[in-house]
């Protein structure tokens, strides 16, 4: 290959690579949120990334037009496949294949990377994890939505997040979809509504870009236009005044619709349930709260902070819910000979990494290695054996790869990569049955280094990491 | 939605579902390999599984006509992205993109899935989970590689395979590059040759088909017809002949040009660092290693077992090698700036997985909740208290979600979902501040229930799970 025509390395947009501190930060979260998973009773599983597309459609878009432009879609001989774009779809596919070896009431989880063809933003990527909990099967309502929400509360406490760093938002879908067939607005226009009452938290819109959006059209700062509802004057101040309602007190007042009432019931019920529990103080009703996805009917929730991130820019941002979720009732009947209903949750795990990142908040051990230097290549065997206690006694270490290099330079790599201590050996140490240690965590002009003898070499290197 | 227009669940061909035993011990082979590459000081590194397309190329093909017929790849914008078909090329895309950053020798491991649509067959899927392990620098190619013959047997053996069940194959490139050159085979038909010299251990092919390949063409059982490398019948002799070899000292007596001399000395220092550590019994000298990867070009190592499996139609399979690897020396200068050799090694975890399960040598936990019943909806409340003493225990329980069930009906749920344990409370247990166990894993007829004291109810059921 010519020197012109080398390539030059990078990522397509909306993709990022994480290593060192952020991958061993992610790892923990995933090992704290699957401890807790299955602390609650949750069974896991995997699914493949790939769907077949008409088994999962997409209920992301935004699009009507095109209701696979926000997913990857690859042809598959006389059928076309789809990568996933959350965990729901594939779970709703799995259950009608499986359900004759499931039990009556499937409680399952699932920590796996979801695809999304769409701009990337801050904290948004294209392929990001999501680590979900679904209870699929006919249960109490107010028991599930309940488990669901102390579920959250436990696990984003167990990541390490404080009481006061978020809230976990739950409403319930009919009491607004009440309001709007009360209003005796169209069926194809309610998920417009739907959508256009989603956005309601989203950075540039508030209540008055919702309004727009339930009107005719909202032109955002760039100009661009996104075509609205078309509702009423008065249909859309009902549906405002609606979204300024902040207590159960108020809305049973104002909502006297049976769609509206039993969502509300049903969200008194799980209150009571909650109740019960150790996480009441986490969860607070907020009847914004619709889901932008379509296929929720009844429970709804978003996890929403307490407090603005800050991007690499050093710029304030509002990165959305990290955990959202609700009831699902016709997702898995869309499958032949089935119809359960089921509920469920999803963290995002690379958002809940992003602040978790910035908040510096939790211990986060890299496991780096000690490194035994290669002072004298003839004593490589020597080394080896060196090596080969550390590793037998369970000690994260390595051996300098090239014996050609002198000490500085191996030095120089083990404090880049943050070896925690070097094992230094010359003629002195293997005639004397010692071993020298260098501490190189320690402070800078300190003496960092002690000759120990060959036998205490274990328990002093447990004193140093 | 109408009947008739119902789904019909299921997957596309060549992907799987996991769950249960299968997946719990997919985690915990997981687990014990991650341990592993820490131990031995490798670093995590997470990739999208998307890359930019000519970035990562595809050197999978047996099909020169169409190189990426065996990838999944989508247009994005002006460029075209790829699912990546390993982790190798992504790894170099990445130190060429970030090498200023990292160490002078980089060791990674990343285990994440990889896809390839091509047939599936036996243990072959088109996404797997590859565990890679790879030592990028300037090193002593000996200490490196004799590392990854240390890591790869230290950590099949701590998956639970037995020192008797599998072999480290190890070879290198160099020896049969330098028979080749010595033949003078064109550069066209070196690939190939090699090619056809890493079928010789896949099914229906051995030396004979070898053989054909290295001639005019092969023709399989089904009548389908390979092309092959057009060697004359010296040439196509004096490779089988080379194929026959068993070890190294007929193997110096045989080749004397300077590249397989080369090749034959670098396995023989790699042999010597190896004979340090503690896995020498497990790695064997085969000439026959070759590797289809074309970016191979020094040593290269498989990992094969020493037993048929057998596939789910009871039928014996060879699964090919469940660890593979090797080094390149140009994989990462194919990058403008940059020219890092590197070595390296991955497990493929689905392989793994499907061998273990068969086996079934080491013991998996499912880690199944104990399940609180409801026997009366009255005390909803005391049974959630109950819960929540179990969870701040870490002990992992549910309650069951439909309060509405009887005892009976909860207890054939709890069966069919492998639950440890049942705690029974009614008005009696409650009065008398008693629990009642239920062990649903003793001997049936057995009398397997107990009422003890409250105060007792963790300890006891900690006797039983």
């Amino acid at each position: 290959m010519n020197k012109e025509n080398k390539l030059i390395p990078g990522l397509p947009s909306g993709f990022e690579d994480r290593w060192n501190k952020k991958l061993s930060l992610k790892k923990k979260l995933i090992k704290i949120i699957e401890n807790n998973f299955t602390k609650y009773g949750f069974d896991p599983l995997e699914t493949p990334s790939f769907e077949i597309s008409e088994n999962i459609g997409s209920f992301l878009a935004d699009d009507d037009s095109n209701p696979m432009s926000d997913v990857f879609l690859f042809e598959d001989g006389d059928k076309n496949i789809t990568l996933r774009y959350d965990l729901s779809s594939s779970l709703a596919r799995f259950v009608a294949q499986n359900n004759q070896q499931l039990p009556s009431i499937y409680k399952r989880y699932a920590i796996q990377n979801v695809f999304r063809n769409e701009k990337a933003g801050n904290a948004r990527y294209r392929e990001f994890t999501q680590a979900d909990c679904d209870i699929v099967g006919n249960v109490n309502p107010a028991q599930a939505n309940a488990e669901l929400c102390n579920l959250i509360a436990s696990t984003i406490l167990a990541c390490g997040l404080k009481k006061d760093q978020f809230v976990v938002n739950i409403s319930n879908r009919k009491i607004v979809k009440g309001l709007i067939e009360e209003l005796k607005i169209s069926d194809e226009k309610q998920t417009k509504v739907m959508r256009a009452i989603d956005k309601l938290d989203k950075p540039g819109f508030g209540l008055k870009g919702v309004e727009d959006l339930l009107k005719k059209a909202r032109t955002d700062i760039s100009g661009a236009v996104t075509k609205g509802a078309d509702l009423s004057d008065g249909e859309s101040s009902a549906i405002i005044d609606f979204l300024k309602i902040k207590n159960l007190k108020e809305l049973k007042d104002n909502l006297k619709n049976p769609l509206s009432r039993e969502g509300i019931k049903e969200l008194e019920d799980l209150l009571e349930v909650a109740s019960y529990g150790d996480y009441l103080d986490q969860i607070k009703t907020n009847f914004t709260i619709v889901r932008g996805l379509a296929y929720y009917d009844g429970f709804c929730v978003e996890t929403n902070l307490k407090f603005k991130a800050t991007n690499n820019k050093g710029k304030e941002v509002d990165i959305g819910s990290i955990c959202s979720g609700g009831q699902y009732n016709k997702l898995i009947s869309r499958f032949k000979g089935i119809d359960i209903p089921g509920t469920g949750m999803s963290i995002g795990v690379d958002r809940l990494l992003f602040v978790m990142m910035q908040l510096n908040q939790i211990k986060v051990d890299e496991k780096k290695p000690v490194i035994v230097c290669v002072m004298d290549e003839k004593y490589l065997k020597n080394y080896y054996e060196i090596l080969k206690i550390l590793r037998e006694n369970n000690i994260n270490s390595e051996i300098f790869l090239d014996s050609k290099k002198n000490l500085g330079k191996q030095l120089t790599y083990a404090n880049k990569r943050e070896c925690p201590v070097a094992v230094i050996c010359g003629e002195n140490e293997f005639k004397e049955n010692t071993v020298t240690l260098k501490n190189l965590l320690g402070i800078k002009g300190d003496n960092n280094q002690k000759t120990v003898k060959r036998e205490n070499l274990v328990n002093e290197i447990k004193k140093l990491i």
